[in-house]
């Protein structure tokens, strides 16, 4: 096990340190939390273990990525691990996945060759560590970075990028419309350990000044094999928007919600043709095969409120994204399917459920849901409720929400929350659905709450930064905080239930 | 209808209406949201309704509050809202109650006489407006203020009281331990439109100097008479920590994490003899009773943690807590439950379902539950997913928990966070749960956001002031923010969806 050090000055007490596999290249990282020792009242010391958790924020480097995953890439055909593992192939990447989250190389291998979780790994986007989305697997999440027409540069969007999976992004979608789309996507493939998923429609938009009409197969071809070559590891396809379908949305409160579920829509009503996404599809499978770049069959017509949720028009398409699911995986291709959206609480399993019966259990990716329209400006809370619980009920990743959602393009610090709040809602699903071990850093946090090992609550906890400056303000004036202390200002010592509790334990001894 | 104006800078275009009832003096509030016109494709307008909502704000003064309900109480002899329920008498408050929920009085009646709901409304506490606590009715939330040795002062605890009301809690606990107890608590309860609720221990620790030896009935009595005749409209009361529960507590990996619950954990084992809560229990029902004071059963055997969640010590305090409720019922009582705490998802339902069965359907109130240990900094989201999950089961009322839980006091911009925080997670219970016309205000702000009225999708939020504000944020470097615009910084023009439906309609006509 080797070691390096460090994740900056949000993070103290943790390291990075690594679990090698069995086959040449296989380095886990993981980040590990040292723990204070337990003083005892005679003033012994009891050892706790350290806490190793899930490491999203990939090497500490400033300059772009080593190609960690180059020589297994060299050493095989242009299969996809799908394939691979239908043919029975523990690939280096299945090995990496099932390091990650303590389980069998072989259960991971087989969960990918029964479509139920995928690993998406662009060749030639090298620098990606491999990851799994599956609902057998921790929840994950993706965090949506990328500049629109009002504005950002390059170098902020490679800053949200790494602030995202410092904070535990375990995807990041380059949803860019603006301008220097390929640049700003370049730089954020060679510096990101984690896949990149993008929307390529929007580029192809751009390609044709913005205007529908002018959108067609070819330059969508076009865009795909470039954004193919330069690495991306998912697509967001919205293929499932059939013209069937346009009518039952223009029933709705909302209408079509989805960006490029709504440029589709538009370009079928003008040209009076089926979608080419759709007539096109094995032709993208050929391509997405190719590279091994995983489908995430858009949602074009999720539910934009509470009004539209589970409506014809959203379940006709998820019915059509189920086929197309079977259509590329005939082609090899590893599939997750995209998922609302704005629903309330109760109708949320039948989501899953649906989703699970028509696309014959391929992992599901939320946005969301939101549980209630009314929460601009606090809506990753409102996500992260929908989020946990779909995340129990079997949502394999949720995409993140933040503060800005419905008003704007987040910031960093918008950023920061959308990626914790949704760290906690996945957290909590993973309790739920009782993935092994889920539990142990819950159990390490109380331990240390209740000695009052300070540094270890703040340090154990998702955002240690956070904890801590709130600890630090909540002081009286003129007063410090001392980590020492066997108490907080929100009960004051002589109402501080837990150091009551040592006073009854101690006095039983 | 009445009509007063203004909720502050805070809620552009509401303004406060009232409903008369039959009764002389029920005169309900509600805030009424005024809403643009929609403008067709052809230039011509549509009216939109103005959407009334549930009002918790109070009078719009600085000063002590007038006393609404004297005359109610002057009128009558001094039976309990429960007692007057059961001789089948509608009272003012009960008028009240009905026309705020939007019911029929008759159906408030009967749901206070069988116990499931309670309107806690001490008859010295005459300025407060009437409110119900039932699973029947609108999930409510509890803000909780109040100083603790460490600081605020009387002015900073009633700003954070107003600011509560002002953001939509339904009642304020007042929880101080500092100084000034007796004066605070007066102060805030001649301001307050809201119940009130204490829990008199702390106060009765005071008195003795903070030492528990100290603590007796008779301190204690004296301190809820003191109390009783300040009007406070509930207390917790931890009277089911019973001698046989604290070995069990012992084992647990966080112990006892309520205040009131390990005082008397201590104080029991100090003494070695039953806790005087219990003992006095049918002493304590007959000044509870006199004022018409509601019990709120404190749990003071919560889990502090995951691992302690739904075990032993807690399951055991909610039968004795259930013993009690029958206690205080058979004197007149109105009762409501305390409930916890830390739990992971999966296990929220059973404590639902437990409560309702051990304590005959009395009213549920709950503390989140929180359903990660790991969110000090974001606890206010952790707990807003247990509260949706429990509220849509059936709890009555979710206590709010602040971004500084586990951390230290909460200051004026916590007590808003946590109290909106709470509030979605409510509202996302009653929409789940089937409230009448709970979904009235989500479809009006879709129908906002689909034609870009961006001033009334900020009005009908929780909070327009902060959407507002992350609205104008959110404009490239020189441009400010115009309400005409048709789309937003998230997507830009090109990209925007809803500006995209549009133009498919308007294509179609």
């Amino acid at each position: 096990m080797n070691q390096t050090s460090d994740y900056g000055p949000f993070f103290p007490h943790s390291r990075k340190v690594y679990v090698n596999g069995s086959q040449p290249g296989v380095r886990v990282p993981f980040r590990e939390i040292e723990l204070a020792h337990t003083i005892n009242p005679d003033g012994s010391e009891n050892r706790n273990a350290p806490i190793r958790v899930y490491d999203t924020a990939g090497p500490n480097t400033e300059g772009p990525l080593p190609a960690l995953r180059a020589p297994w890439i060299a050493g095989r055909k242009h299969a996809t691990q799908l394939e691979l593992a239908r043919a029975g192939t523990v690939t280096p990447e299945m090995e990496f996945v099932a390091i990650r989250e303590h389980v069998a190389p072989e259960f991971v291998r087989d969960e990918i060759a029964a479509g139920r979780a995928i690993i998406p790994v662009n060749r030639c986007h090298p620098e990606s560590e491999p990851m799994i989305i599956g609902r057998k697997f921790r929840t994950k999440i993706n965090a949506n970075i990328g500049n629109s027409a009002l504005g950002s540069s390059i170098p902020e969007e490679l800053e949200k990028m790494r602030w995202s999976v410092l904070w535990g992004a375990d995807t990041v979608m380059d949803l860019s419309t603006g301008k220097d789309i390929h640049e700003t996507r370049e730089a954020i493939l060679r510096h990101c350990p984690t896949p990149i998923g993008t929307v390529p429609l929007y580029q192809a938009l751009q390609k044709v000044g913005g205007d529908v009409n002018k959108l067609s197969w070819e330059v969508y071809r076009e865009t795909l094999i470039e954004q193919a070559g330069q690495g991306v590891d998912y697509f967001t396809i919205h293929a499932g928007v059939l013209k069937k379908h346009v009518p039952l949305a223009k029933k709705r409160l909302t209408g079509i919600v989805s960006r490029g579920g709504s440029i589709m829509a538009q370009w079928m009503q003008n040209k009076g043709e089926e979608s080419f996404l759709y007539t096109h599809f094995e032709d993208i499978c050929e391509i997405l095969q190719s590279y091994d770049i995983a489908f995430s069959l858009g949602d074009g017509l999720r539910p934009g409120c509470l009004a539209d949720a589970n409506d014809a028009a959203q379940f006709g398409e998820l019915k059509t994204l189920g086929e197309l699911t079977q259509v590329a995986w005939k082609h090899g291709c590893q599939v997750m399917i995209e998922g609302p959206g704005h629903v309330p609480m109760h109708l949320i399993k039948e989501n899953m459920d649906r989703q699970l019966a028509d696309c014959f259990e391929a992992p599901f990716y939320t946005l969301g849901p939101l549980v209630t329209d009314l929460a601009a400006g606090y809506d990753h809370l409102n996500s992260a409720i929908g989020g946990a619980l779909i995340g129990w009920y079997g949502c394999s990743m949720l995409c993140y929400v933040t503060p800005k959602e419905h008003l704007g393009l987040p910031n960093k610090e918008d950023v920061r929350e959308g990626v914790v709040a949704h760290k906690i809602a996945a957290h909590a699903a993973d309790l739920a659905k009782g993935i092994p071990n889920a539990q142990d850093r819950d159990n390490a946090i109380s331990k240390a709450r209740f000695e009052f090992r300070w540094e270890d609550q703040f340090n154990l906890c998702f955002d240690p930064e956070r904890a801590r400056r709130f600890r630090e303000q909540s002081m009286p004036p003129g007063e410090k905080f001392d980590v020492k202390q066997r108490y907080c200002s929100m009960c004051g010592e002589n109402f501080c239930a837990m150091r009551i509790n040592h006073d009854i334990r101690e006095n039983d001894e």
